[in-house]
């Protein structure tokens, strides 16, 4: 392994620890002394790679996001139409934000967030929502015709950050359960009579485990 | 003016201007000097009330708690069915984020609390409204059995709570348009026939602005 490497590993061992104690104890109680001693490295080496605790926050959150536009990327390559994808999409990010341990605390710290960086995890969630709906509309799948296109993107908007919301407090919000009793109610809502076949929402990509 | 009477106003002072400040600047950023000039008094007099920043946010939280109590009380109170007690709610709390400075932080202050108190503004919003869809569900207003109850109470939970995360980036979120329009979208869902007259999707208290 090169030097370089070495350096790369530990700063994701970093990453992945620093996460942990943000997303269990916060960032105001998270300590850099556990964040490097979780990482299995020295103080010193933490403090070569970043220069204090709003750093090593920094660097989650973007990792967290990078994280979260290469899930929502993949889901969108995949052969399917844009009602659908939308539903796809939101389990994964829910599998995402259950799963990760670094993308939940990139978005606790950035709902937290005293403008230590420009990133807004939520405002990324909620942008990856409208435009699968814009989508949708362009392909003529929705129910709806224009007037009331905008009260129900914002409904399906607001349900589905609400679901992250919530589910800081009670991961069962972002259960595939929950996720999929929100798209069996609103699916019917919002998906016209091109939309064939009927839009799944149960997660049609990762199985039921 | 009695000694009590001034310094429960300077109290009240001091929890405006630091709510001011949360909502502005973030807690990190806030500071003791910017809350005590803000509410005309000086620092020394801010320390009478509060032994430091933490505590003027615990301060803050407690009253935007009390406040949201008040006035999910006082509609609760109003003569009218649950279904359209929970549209009316709902309006009373968007309007309270929108005008009110103390409320916004709180639930800022909450959202990013690492064990600050046992508030929890979200949960509390959370759990007003289900207690209404409850009883809807009691008085027999809901279109759904109870085998898809569940659902559709947990969308019209996340539709909620969302408006309000989302209404922190962005304050249309939290207007009456925004949610007249969740309600227009939801309230045929949840009607069932016994629902009469229909729920009126819009405030029916407050007259629009």
């Amino acid at each position: 392994m090169t030097k370089q490497e070495r350096a790369a590993r530990t700063r994701d061992a970093l990453i992945r620890s620093a996460a942990g104690e943000f997303d269990r104890r916060g960032y105001d109680l998270a300590t850099l002394s556990a964040i490097s001693s979780g990482a299995g490295v020295s103080p010193g080496a933490l403090h070569f790679h970043f220069e204090n605790k709003a750093a090593v926050a920094v660097a989650v959150e973007y990792e967290a996001a990078a994280r979260l536009r290469r899930t929502a990327r993949l889901e969108y390559r995949r052969p399917s139409d844009a009602l659908q994808n939308l539903a796809d999409t939101t389990h994964a990010l829910a599998r995402l934000l259950r799963e990760d341990v670094v993308v939940r605390a990139g978005f606790r710290l950035s709902c937290a967030n005293d403008r230590r960086t420009e990133l807004n995890l939520r405002q990324e969630w909620q942008s990856c929502v409208q435009q699968r709906l814009a989508e949708a509309a362009d392909e003529g799948l929705l129910a709806f015709g224009p007037e009331h296109q905008q009260d129900l993107a914002r409904t399906v908007v607001a349900a589905t950050v609400g679901l992250e919301s919530l589910g800081r407090d009670n991961d069962e919000w972002l259960s595939p359960r929950t996720v999929t009793g929100l798209w069996r109610t609103l699916l019917p809502l919002l998906a016209g009579p091109d939309a064939f076949p009927d839009p799944e929402p149960a997660d049609t990509v990762t199985p039921a485990a």
